[in-house]
């Protein structure tokens, strides 16, 4: 599952004084204070972590990213995140606990915000929600009406899955199970499929997207055109807690694919957007300003942002966070990390990095070298 | 899941004399008493039913096939089943119930009976079992001394399986744990895999699969060669209780194979025993006629059983049923039902049956009048 924190930077050197030792640094409250102090100064710079093999492996933080990030803080207006499963706000709270710096919600931009976009075109539609956390009250959030979880879904075609008398599964979401009742999926065709987060129940929901995609939303009727389908990234590989990297969302997909297109006359279609889409680097880039006008605009009424001078990309992932700064172009430059996927000696062959470095730690040394002798 | 009863029929109709009405027909002891009247006799007609579509959908009986086999049993010799998933003594008490007929654990050949076969290769070695119901058990029952169920090699690795925080499983069976406690899978090479059921876990299967196979048995560990692999079925669907084919061992296979293919450098290399592979249906020949050699060397010391005049296959998958069927070549002639997989109104397109009905009822009538009048 992709995950990214985004950092702006300003060249700035006298914000050191406001340095407050090991205390939790706060982002927005900064902003605030930073531009009364020099209101007509935008930001220059940004840097995007990767966040799995970078800043943390499973839920502990790695390479001295509480450190570099605190450090960031002193010069930072603002900072966003991308990652998956759960709703903005509960994952602003994680976040904060584990990098040790205060993230607002508003702040959050995760692997599936791409979705909220397609709300005008399915707010009303039966859509299914997929993945691990609560897939379904993230839809909800952004706005989609008539929004099941994959396990309700599930939950409403009795043998639908012929290994459920196997399984024991954790109790649903309320919200999903209010949704299960409002709604009677098995008369409604699903209009679309949304892959939230990193499927849990392979066996069952391969099953079941594969009734939904050949039956154009009906499990169990004739085979008819299949209904979109969505992914929020296409990571086959990732690096958590086990030393080796684990299989992804994009490992998922290539399952299900290989499948429906073997038991189905017409390929499967899907649209992802995950990295290396460079749609994922252009969005950071305009969510960031959006986050940053809008904090302006409580001070000043000054009109666009400039756009970055620079945008760095901290990545463990050669193929796709290298890969996916190289895609996106001007301003992004590409820092690999060997901390996670990458772990070579030298430089990657086929995606190389602007620049390689062991931890997290010592590219922010670079950037705020770089940035302050600039 | 590939399951198939074998009934062998005898060209005797004197033996219509012991109709004993609706109860429950036995066959070992009507063998015997069969043969102390016409010990010189071999049975030379043999039936292979598919029993997913044909006999059963899901736990439930369909075309009539109770009433069906009780008519066989009248003129039958032995009998044998193929399945999956438990050692044949529990599944003989399972088909006897949901069949009306007696199945004696001697008359049970299960889907992964050919793994037998591979003791003497690996009875010491350490093995990985894949599959639903207890496949640790079963390939212990073969005489394999060092078998793990995926289920416990898997908890002997922290975080192999990133999804295993949103699972809860049934408990494992005792004698897996035991076998769990006995081995430390950390230091051992794996060297063999056997699929023997449906894979329930597939998000963590997969995972750990993968592992193995890359690793050469050493999760974790450096790239090394493939240790073999083992498919007990490779059946992409079969019909369950659900209107629509549910995916089976040969969908997990595809799914485990293009993931594996698309992170590592060679291909996946496996053995799969299921149909259409004429291996199954040779098989099934000759542990007919074992089971037979042995109940009529009870009786008299004859030498070699003749070989069939002809053994039926009854299917609903012409993929499968059918097509091994024809692979297999002489004897086999290959009945096509509409109660399962395939529901044409004429024969199938790719691969046509000898003979195309409705129910299993139908079938055995044919075969009733055709070998009585022969």
């Amino acid at each position: 599952m992709m995950r990214l924190l985004l950092q702006i930077l300003r060249n700035n050197s006298s914000l050191k004084s406001e340095l407050n030792g090991g205390t939790k640094a706060s982002a927005l409250p900064k902003l605030f204070s930073r531009q009364l102090h020099a209101p007509t100064q935008p930001p220059s710079f940004g840097i995007a972590f990767d966040i799995d093999g970078v800043l943390l492996r499973g839920e502990t933080s790695i390479g001295g990213s509480p450190q570099a990030l605190r450090r960031l803080y002193y010069h930072s207006a603002n900072s966003c995140s991308i990652r998956g499963g759960v709703p903005e706000s509960e994952r602003a709270k994680e976040l904060s606990k584990q990098l040790g710096v205060d993230i607002l919600p508003l702040q959050v931009i995760q692997g599936h915000t791409p979705f909220r976009e397609l709300v005008k075109r399915y707010e009303d539609d039966l859509i299914v929600a997929v993945g691990k956390g609560a897939p379904g009250r993230v839809m909800t959030e952004y706005g989609f009406k008539n929004v099941l979880s994959i396990d309700d879904y599930a939950s409403c075609f009795p043998n639908i899955d012929p290994l459920a008398q196997y399984k024991k599964w954790t109790k649903m979401q309320p919200t999903d199970r209010e949704m299960a009742l409002r709604t009677d999926p098995c008369s409604q065709r699903v209009q679309a499929v949304f892959i939230v987060s990193d499927p849990v129940d392979w066996s069952r929901d391969i099953q079941v997207l594969c009734d939904i995609l050949r039956t154009g939303g009906l499990p169990g009727r004739e085979i008819a055109h299949q209904p979109p389908l969505f992914f929020a990234n296409d990571d086959i590989a990732y690096q958590a807690l086990f030393p080796a990297e684990r299989l992804g969302m994009g490992a998922f997909r290539i399952a299900l694919e290989s499948i429906f297109n073997r038991i189905h006359t017409n390929n499967m279609e899907y649209t992802s957007y995950g990295k290396p889409n460079p749609f994922v680097f252009k969005n950071a880039e305009n969510v960031l300003l959006q986050v940053l006008q809008s904090a302006y605009n409580n001070i000043q009424s000054s009109g666009e942002m400039q756009p970055f001078k620079r945008l760095y990309m901290i990545g463990d992932n050669p193929s796709v966070d290298i890969n996916g700064a190289k895609q996106a172009g001007h301003p992004w430059f590409s820092i690999l990390t060997r901390t996670g996927v990458f772990k070579g000696i030298g430089n990657h062959a086929d995606y190389p990095a602007d620049l390689v470095v062991n931890s997290v730690e010592e590219a922010v040394d670079y950037i705020l070298r770089k940035e302050h002798t600039s």
